[in-house]
Parts: structure tokens; sequence; C-alpha cells
């Protein structure tokens, strides 16, 4: 199946059953029922920069993506760009689809290439309607990301711009390593200032009062920290959550 | 029954009926769900200022607004308050306690006199799982309050404080009129500027600059508006959506 000119992947049925039933999200699934969804699913790959959908759009399908980063995003009606999220693995998205008269309720596109599996809305209708647990998993996940809305919303308000990129960095750490940790950043800095709503000059001149303040090194990707708790105190103490945080998943 | 040291307030059995029927969320129940919800929950009154419950507290009830304005915020370790939210009738707040083991997300305050109902978190637990209309009302509600944070990140990203305050401004305007409209500011001025994550410094130079961009009147909490259609070019071409939006409500 194809899905908006992109080019579908054929996955090995046994690869596509284990990725379904481990995301959290569909774990309550009965074996019935996980059947249902690897027969009716389809993975895509999308490649970086093409657009997955447009807002308005007419929404048959939900994602879960499989590998790659995807980017959500609004344009305001003077046309700037307004990022929502930028998602991953194991992240699913436009599900509340079925809550917007099975329109998008922003647009998608792969800010690096993507495989992302195509469910169709239909079907996530009636499992909610048939499965009380899986009704239950829904809520809990849109109940998190609710909660992951308001954490942004509280660190635009609270932190200043280089401590909104130091909880950006924490977010990319090992939580088992205090000292000498070494993270690439996923993406490129200027799709990281817009997710951090920042401007790409305010994101520069944060990044270096990070580096001024926490000793940490940028060098392209690449970031070193010596002690992540220089990082997470210059960062964290403008977050109603100490660090590690519940909110780092 | 008294929460938390509140007044209980006695509603009669017909009015916290309608009430309660009344509510878009709770209009899935049957009737014999609907009599249990109300033999179940209290109605308690909560004066201006009061804290209804602390970040982190056990969560025994959610609660339904019947009038007057509650405060959603967390604090910082830094000690700054962060408000997440402030609501007014027929609002719900600290229904995700039950995705949060059970304790409270944020803390809550009345920022006027209140009365609100208290209904148990294990009524709305048990609800969900048997009655999947009712599953679904919630998740219709979750995704529409994720979608109301993910349009505040677009305002903090998009909009210039002053648009902020004349969208906050539009949103109490009634539909039906063009011209001439005065409306009450709801709450105290250096609360709507915490509400738009704002210093109160901020909102006001903002709101001298929405006065000369729009010809609006402010006097105290009365405002006047000539032509909504000045106030909604002004403040709707930096959002992704036209007025009145989807959103007002």
């Amino acid at each position: 199946m194809q899905i908006s000119g992109h080019k579908s992947v054929k996955l090995e049925y046994g690869v596509l059953v284990e990725f379904i039933k481990n995301l959290p999200i569909f774990n309550s699934l009965s074996k019935d029922e996980l059947a249902r969804f690897v027969k009716e699913v389809s993975a895509v790959y999308v490649s970086k920069g093409s657009v997955i959908y447009i807002e308005q759009d007419k929404a048959d399908y939900f994602y879960v993506i499989k590998n790659g980063w995807v980017k959500l995003f609004r344009e305001t009606l003077d046309g700037t760009e307004a990022v929502i999220d930028v998602l991953t693995s194991a992240h699913i998205f436009a599900e509340d689809s079925i809550f917007n008269d099975e329109k998008y309720s922003s647009s998608a596109q792969a800010v690096e290439d993507a495989t992302i599996i195509a469910v169709p809305v239909a079907l996530l209708k009636s499992t909610i309607y048939e499965n009380p647990a899986f009704a239950t998993s829904m809520l809990a996940h849109m109940s998190d990301s609710r909660r992951k809305r308001e954490m942004e919303i509280e660190h635009i308000t609270a932190q200043n711009a280089a401590q909104r990129i130091g909880c950006f960095i924490l977010r990319l750490c090992p939580l088992e390593i205090e000292k000498d940790i070494v993270v690439q950043l996923p993406y490129d800095k200027v799709l990281i200032a817009s997710r951090l709503n920042m401007k790409p000059e305010t994101f520069s001149r944060a990044l270096n009062k990070l580096r001024e303040k926490t000793s940490i090194k940028v060098v392209g990707s690449r970031v070193e920290i010596d002690d992540i708790g220089v990082l997470s105190d210059f960062s964290c103490s403008a977050c109603s959550s100490a660090y590690p945080c519940g909110d780092l998943k």
C-alpha cells in the first residue's frame, strides 16, 4: 500500500509483531487484536524533508515511528512555523485526529530519513471502544503527552534559554552515568532551536552561555559533559522537577 | 463530607443532576451511572486564595468547577510559580491523577471564591473501564486539552505579548456581535499576566501597545472594543487559526 506517494517498506512479519507488541500503548492488545493490527498496518519510508501530511488533510491513518525523526508543526496565517514536537522511535502521532473530525490537527514532516508505521484510524477507534484496557492505555498516553506540553510551558516561563538547552541535553544523557558523558545532538541546531521555540541567534548566544556556566563542550553535534551534576544544577533549579525527572522519556 | 478542611456545600439534588448531566464529559453516562455519580460527589466551597491541594498530595478526588476561578500551578525548585491554567465553570481538573500514581501533578488554588464538585477518582477509573462511550469522552477531553496546551506553545512562539493579550480578550467576546463590545476581565491583571506567562511589567507595556494598535479601551477590568475585526486582525495574524477559532471555548 502506498500512502500519500511515499514508498512502502516490507517489514518481516515477526519484526512487526515484536515492534508493535512492545510499544507501551499496544501492550494491552489481546492476541487477536494484535494479529489484526499487524494485518492492517503498513510500513512507509519517508526521506528527510518529505511532508507526511498537511494540517486539515483527511486523516485515514495515524502513525508509529519505527526509526528516524518526524517534526509536527503548524503554520501561522502570516507564515511563521511553530514546531509542536519532534519525535523519534516508538512515538505515535496523529492519534488525536479521531477527535478532530478525522482531520490532522497539525502538519508532519520527516526531518531525518524515517520508517513509519501507518495504522488505520478506524482500527484505533474500534479498538478503543472494544477493549477498555486499551482505552485506558490511550488515556494514559494522552495524559502523559499533555503533561509534557505543560512542562514545556513551564520551561518557557521559568527557565532561561541556556537552561532550556541544558534540559534538552540532559534528556539525551544515559541515566546510569554521572561523569565524562558524550552524547550526539539528534538533529541539526536550527531544528533544535525551533523545537525549543527559540530564534537561531538566541540559541547560539544561549549555547555559549551554557558552555561558560557548565563547562560542557559542544563540537558539531558532539557534546561532552564532564559532570552531569553541574549541568543539572544549572538547568533544573528553574524547573519543578529535580534531575532525573519522571519526564525523561 | 469535608475535603482538606474546606466547607462542604449542600446543593439541591435536582441542581446537581442537571449540572452534571449537562457537562459534555458526562453526557455519555447511563441513567444508573449518573445516579451513582450524583450520590458519590460532594460540593465544596473554597474561598479566594485557599489552596485546594498541593502537587504530589494523594489524589482521592478530581474536581468539576461549579462556579468561580481556580488556578493550577507548579513551583520550580528555586521558588518561581509557573501557572499551567486558570479554569472556571464546567471545567474539570486533577482528572490526570489517575495516571500519576494517584497523586496530583500540580497544585490548585481558588483565585476567586469558588464552588467545586469533588468526584472520587476511584469512580472515574471504574466508569472509564465499564463504559466505552465515557472512556471515549474522556479521551476527547484529554485530546482537546492537549491541543489547548499546544496552541499556547504556538502563541508563546509566534505571537508578541500584545497579540497574546488581544487573543485573551477575544476569548471573552460573544461570537455573535462584531461592534461596540464591552467585556469584563475575569480576574486581576497580575494573574492574567501569569496566565499568559508574562512578567507584570511586560504585561503593562504590551497592554499599552495593544491599546495603540487596536483602539480598544481598558479601564480597570472593563474592556471596550469598537470593532472586533481590528482586534482579531492584529492578534490572529500570528496564529494558525483565523478568528473565530475552534479553540474559543
